[in-house]
């Protein structure tokens, strides 16, 4: 009943990309006159990472060289959340073989959450890719779920249950 | 006609049990790139604290051991408001069952808000228990009053007006 | 025709009091762990102000005695817009009288608007008045308009072409 | 069949003038106990800007005299973007013709972004203009195209998907 996969769990994916602006965050860069810079998280977001990371999964994430700002962020995010930060240049799947290389995973085998152009390309790869209920129409049309929450009020917790859930069917049917 | 309980006025609670991260806040930490962290409190929500207070009700601010910002500004409305501040893991209502034990009460009379899963436990056991409109799935369902206010925009102040009424309404029907 | 009023503009207000925290503000406090305080003001809302200033109009702020940093933003605005600010306790009715008499106004002459309970007496005074779309009942039943704009979102500069109309109609009644 | 005008490219715009309050941020200025004051600016609008840029086109950001604090934001945005930014006054018309004229266009070749009263004749003189779904009234009525996001949320990422459909459109028409 298993197929030719064994008992690998198929479609059940074991890594999540999550790209911190516009997911982790709302997409919001606060400057200030004196040069201070700030974005915003939400613990719902963090309680999802935790979630998933419960249950054995590893989150990295991503980060763009056009985001000062988010790097610092991200680190931070990173050091709470025990998250490795990834910095991806403007094709974020060329930046991201080289990982999936280290962890001798499939794209079929990763989450993808996303938020624009520049993602497209792995929200098509990825076994399951999801983007915030206010991603632009392009990024939309390349995942497979879009979540009903916008980025920085949720939409990674609840990307994350629905991983979660996915995860829970596959199972089930491995051991019908 | 006030049954074996007596006039200690039965299901009116004398204690509130609040949340701060998701129930005094939105659930946002804004961080900064030189290392400030923020989080943002509601004057509608300290006012019904105060109301609450005017009432003679103790109100009790919650933080987790997991959001270290939230800490500091829970010392703050603490200070604002008379609040006192109790620190609890990852199971609030063991690290409560000794304040509770102080106070003399039991989980009947006291009042909880909360907003996730680590709060389930304290939502089902309190006499009156409440949840912001944007609340997780589980933790509205655990709750006895689901508020129409999200978090950190009057959802306190939605639950200690709630409260006042259901105290109004037991005062009322002993008075009978 | 202009009764026994005579020409001296009746139900024109010509001076409009308005709360800082809930009207200007969107009742959000921000706090930081080291301690800074900020909140937030919409330029549309300034905007708003000026346009009553252009038309005669004095606008007067108010800040509460509870509310340390809208003391200080409050003056910030006063800075920009060129309006005063007077700071009143929980029953701004008698702190306002004093500036009613120096102004030799009546109630019935003012504009005024407010968030809470603490601005009801003075909703049901002045000659217009009114509270941002996301006010508590208690205020927005003391009040003759209800603004469709939240409290920091835009609800002052509504009410402030709200109150130029009356002012128009009022004119063109006189002129007829 | 390009009629007088020849290969000119009608009707398509090569310059874009965006004001920075209101429409890059959602018109919200936070201002702290300190005197730090601070805006927010997205992402998503950061992206639209180096849509048009990669088209060839030309982003101009515009400040108020009235505003100080976004006149430092936006020389960050500048630095970010590769745009310039021009100081108006209270009738930008008359400032930006100089620009024209150094740039050799014609209003008829130019993009506007407004939100209040000042920008009305630039909405209405340019070939193509804007206002986010939060302008009030005045400004809505004499633009071109009314935004469904607000501003600071994406409406100036919406309307440069605008302005290069309108592009392609008429480049499309050229070429028959």
């Amino acid at each position: 009943r298993y197929g030719y996969f064994g008992p690998s769990k198929p479609e059940v994916v074991q890594l999540m990309f999550c790209n911190v602006s516009g997911c982790l965050t709302d997409g919001r860069m606060f400057l200030s006159a004196s040069g201070e810079e700030m974005v915003s998280i939400n613990t719902k977001d963090t309680v999802g990472i935790r979630m998933l990371q419960k249950e054995g999964m590893k989150v990295i994430l991503l980060t763009s060289s056009k985001d000062p700002v988010v790097q610092s962020l991200a680190d931070k995010v990173a050091e709470r959340t025990g998250c490795h930060v990834v910095k991806v240049g403007q094709e974020p799947q060329k930046d991201l073989e080289k990982t999936l290389k280290e962890e001798k995973l499939d794209w079929k085998d990763v989450a993808y959450m996303g938020t624009d152009e520049p993602d497209v390309h792995c929200l098509n790869l990825a076994g399951l890719s999801a983007v915030p209920a206010d991603a632009p129409m392009v990024a939309v049309q390349a995942s497979k779920y879009t979540c009903h929450t916008a980025g920085g009020l949720g939409a990674v917790r609840e990307f994350a249950e629905h991983i979660l859930l996915q995860k829970k069917k596959a199972k089930s049917q491995m051991t019908d």
